[in-house]
């Protein structure tokens, strides 16, 4: 008889209910999960895990709950410095006010903090990976990987002017510099992005679609966000701008839309059968009066729907937890039905339905053995988490983003107790402070 | 020259912007306030204070907001013992499950740990004032006295069974002793109460109507909560709950009516001639399929619009700052237009809109000379809240229960630099999640 020999591991994470996500939705009550190097090295019950596995470190997750990282499926993220800057107002004054604005103050430095502002926010909020859109892309790419944060990214083109003017031009040529010189940094997994069809150029989807397929990256965009978005493509297409993508080649499992809130049934079914995902931002659409996706058509219709924030001038914060629940409140509200979207399902959207939206399920958006360990670990010691019944209608409904405690990201501990690791979030919110003071006389000016 | 003399005071709040909600809708920044027993003795800047007001305590709220403590203008408050308990089901399924667990486990001593709990909750999320309806209602009442927490409640009656039995019989004898009881706590702003018109017998509304005219005192009811309600009543009575109120004369400037989410044009117009106000409950309206109210209608017709979270069984929270986000973010998205409901009206019905709707607008709901200090102070300095443009907006889509500190009721501290005065807390906790045990216990046997 040879003894088991013991698991060694970095990091033991014990007790708590333990909330796999995996095919089968297990739950481990009074589990645990060991972490070596980047990945999940062992998963079972605090019980095996005292003889089985032998770790560095340990956290007591007792009474808490221990969930796959929220995966943020669209936003942009140094927008946190536009926080709450143009409330209440219809697009078209929205887009004028913050477009002047980024012309004068999205400076590399600027996006730098406000990318950092960011990555602490969604942090301490259980995000452990995000999509990003902005202008000065490699800047949140270089800040995301210092902070340990794991990013979705590529080149945006947008057909229109932008601070640093570096979206249009020789489009192909730099996307494939920019591909070529960040291939191999594990935090960022690239992709492809068009700001949307209404403001791309035909170069731009080219560019596209033949990278996407070339490199077989993941293809981002903006798609039906708003009733005049539609109306302007249809009008100048004689194409919606799902039909518009799906013409160009541009819709199929490598394609991420954010929002696609105006969809007719034959668009949801061309969708589902090109496999195409959607990002909904229920908090955006809102309080821009953009109105509700329709999320449950999609749902089953078999279309991947995961779940953003968007940026924070529209929203105004990057809390998954919050959009989780607004998400899984409203459908049921305009439905008339509450057994739409089911804390269950709408859980799905902020975990495994991100991972597999960015094509990263088979690495993220569980809890599995071998997968990254992008982990968040709550605490439900708070009055507004007391008692707890169900673990899924309390992720849904009751906890909340500051609950979150603990965060792993590829294996590595960016929060402790609520303590960030990576990110000077006193000195970021000091500079964030003097940014926006800078803003706010500029405008007043 | 006489010398002014300074103003002698218990506490002074000096720093941060003070939104005073009275109605010029002044915001004084770098602000200050001064209570004096149970009233704001003094409202100026924080330089002035510094010459004319003579304070034994000073709290610095120094880059953060001085608000009225926010008015939650309905819920069932013990109910936090079944938050979650019930999630995603059809209403009948929701009642069947919920009523079934109160009738075995709604003891008074029971009770007196949700109230606890709900209060502890409230408290930390700067809510100083709020509506209840259940069964032991004087249970509530003594908890909330003893917790200094702010009440408006009443004896409630309903047509159906419940624990305790208390709530049918002798009605208005019951009544009447029990407002001579408690009309001398300062406190308890007492009501009369019934459950709704689905529920309601003959008996109990003509109580009702006399009490609350004899008395001058609230009445409170549920109403068009949802079709099913309304279609079961309209086929009873040929008047849908609206009309069924109006025809026992039980509309009115007295009258608080919960939901009112399912109202034609000449119900709203009636509320508004009579001067009927509404307790609207965004999320529990979604979470449990009734729908959105027309809350921007009603607004537009005059109507006295209040905001509540209802039970933390049908929510699962008892969290005013989501329900001001939900309310502000989700007409926006429902019109597709987002000027609705901005950011200050919002903030208006879960402080003075409350107030009015409880008919306390001359002592609470903003913060002004003379009016009781039931004050909540919030901190800036979480990354979620930074940089701050327009403090409305902050308060209504960035700022959460979190960031609140320090509270105050009828002038007296009930929380400190986020520790609670005058609830232990962790017992209620304790005690919460051994009740919740039995529960689950018995609903699995």
């Amino acid at each position: 008889m040879t003894e088991t020999m013991p698991i060694v591991a970095d990091m033991l994470l014990i007790g708590g209910t333990l909330v796999t996500m995996n095919s089968k939705r297990e739950i481990i009550k009074n589990g645990a999960l060991a972490i070596r190097g980047s990945e999940i090295a062992w998963i079972g019950s605090a019980e095996e895990a005292e003889h089985q596995v032998e770790a560095d470190r340990r956290i007591d997750a007792r009474d808490g709950i221990i969930i796959p990282g929220l995966i943020n499926a669209h936003s942009h993220l140094p927008m946190t410095l536009f926080r709450g800057l143009a409330d209440d107002q219809p697009l078209e004054a929205w887009l004028e006010r913050i477009w002047k604005v980024e012309t004068d103050f999205a400076t590399a430095e600027n996006t730098r903090v406000g990318t950092q502002l960011a990555l602490v926010e969604m942090i301490r909020g259980g995000v452990t990976c995000s999509a990003d859109m902005y202008w000065q892309y490699i800047t949140n790419i270089e800040t995301a990987k210092a902070a340990g944060f794991r990013l979705v990214n590529g080149p945006p083109m947008i057909g229109v002017d932008g601070p640093g003017g570096a979206l249009t031009g020789d489009l192909e040529a730099r996307a494939r510099e920019f591909i070529a010189e960040h291939h191999d940094n594990p935090l960022l997994h690239l992709c492809i992005q068009v700001h949307g069809t209404y403001t791309a150029t035909d170069e731009m989807l080219e560019v596209a679609v033949n990278l996407a397929s070339e490199l077989d990256i993941l293809f981002m965009t903006h798609a039906s966000e708003s009733k005049a978005e539609v109306e302007t493509v249809t009008e100048r297409f004689s194409k919606t701008p799902i039909e518009h993508l799906y013409a160009w080649g541009l819709l199929g499992p490598r394609t991420l839309l954010a929002h696609c809130v105006h969809l007719r049934d034959d668009e949801i079914a061309l969708l589902s059968e090109t496999g195409t995902s959607v990002a909904h931002c229920p908090e955006s659409n809102l309080k821009l009066g953009n109105g509700v996706a329709r999320v449950p058509e999609m749902l089953n219709a078999g279309v991947n729907v995961a779940l953003g924030t968007d940026g924070a001038a529209t929203n105004n914060d990057l809390d998954m937890f919050g959009e989780l629940r607004t998400a899984a409140l409203m459908h049921k509200g305009i439905h008339l039905d509450p057994t739409i979207l089911p804390a269950k399902e709408a859980f799905a959207m902020a975990t495994i339905n991100g991972a597999r939206a960015f094509r990263l399920a088979d690495r993220i958006g569980s809890l599995e053995l071998g997968k990254l360990a992008d982990i968040a670990v709550i605490d439900l010691g708070a009055a507004h988490v007391t008692p707890m019944y169900d673990v899924y209608s309390h992720l849904c409904y009751a906890v909340d983003k500051h609950d979150v405690t603990d965060v792993f990201v590829h294996g590595k501990q960016v929060m402790s107790n609520r303590k960030l690791l990576t990110l000077d979030e006193h000195k970021i919110k000091v500079e964030a402070r003097r940014i926006a003071q800078a803003i706010a006389t500029k405008m007043q000016g």
